[in-house]
């Protein structure tokens, strides 16, 4: 299965990048770097992907697939507006505090140097994540009778805000646990957005 | 005024340092380009900074002075804890949106390198930072009567996520301006967690 192979090699060494870029910084790591701690020749790293610049792209986009695969997908198929943007809500955490993940997830967030071009459609992808979420929030807002004034724009902001921030301070041996997360910020998400 | 000249060379390094970190990368800024963006001889540099690690330090340490001074000293002035959380709220989102400390304050989040005791130094001002929210958080839950089941600590991390997030989506030329989000973060924060 040649083709199956190509792809683990392939997430193996976006896994192995992400690893070293979260080490000593993009900047930081050469493509020998990655090719050495992969214990692969210079040739067969090219092979896969021509440059630094295409590493990070990659590790990106498949950020995006997996946020794609494990949040918006399985979301999809929920057909209550309410119970839809709770999984979204419980998935996207769980996204966030995998620790097989964490490091080529958390490279959508920070700010290193992609050519315009290729920032311009990981930006797209970003972008349709706000979208589905606005037009959620939009449509449990209405199927609830919300009250509140609160925009489902601002409401998407802050409710990514939320999540994505647990990057930043979040200890597995912490005193709080991913359950905990997940139904403390959907209470202050529905109360205070959508109530 | 020979004090005030060096604080204001200082701040000025900092701030020119800043700007290049976040243009081409802190791995991808040298001494030297801090030295040749401000016209300064690379002695004059050495003359306050030793090393690129020393300033991203001081950028760090300048981005905690900023909130100390802008945030949690005012509100410590006001008694009422709800009013001193609105105000907190209302400031921090200020100190994100202001354009002339953006490029400082983001250095805060980012995944740079730091020498373990210096990193230490700035984790702690962070920490503390955090228990003030935590504790005030507390203090407004407790005043209200609140029927939240969300502890004082999941709620200052939901906090900060959503006003910290800002960077990553805010434009200037946007629909959502900085008294939409003060009064609709405040809104949902307020609805959700003390309520």
């Amino acid at each position: 299965m040649p083709r199956e192979a190509t792809t683990d090699s392939r997430q193996e060494i976006l896994r192995t990048a992400a690893r070293l870029f979260q080490q000593q910084g993009y900047d930081g790591t050469s493509m020998n770097d990655v090719a050495a701690a992969l214990r692969l020749s210079k040739g067969g790293l090219y092979h896969h992907f021509q440059s630094k610049d295409e590493i990070l792209f990659n590790l990106m986009s498949h950020a995006m697939d997996i946020t794609e695969e494990r949040v918006i997908g399985p979301a999809k198929q929920i057909p209550d507006p309410e119970e839809r943007l709770r999984v979204v809500i419980r998935r996207h955490i769980a996204v966030v505090l995998s620790e097989r993940d964490r490091e080529i997830t958390v490279m959508l967030h920070e700010n290193h140097p992609l050519s315009p071009a290729l920032r311009r459609k990981i930006n797209g992808r970003k972008k349709d994540y706000i979208h589905f979420l606005e037009n959620l929030i939009g449509e449990v807002q209405r199927a609830r009778g919300s009250q509140a004034s609160v925009t489902p724009r601002a409401a998407a902001f802050a409710l990514l805000g939320m999540i994505n921030w647990i990057y930043q301070w979040y200890r597995p041996d912490g005193t709080l646990h991913e359950e905990d997360i997940a139904q403390q910020y959907t209470e202050i998400f529905f109360q205070g957005a959508l109530a």
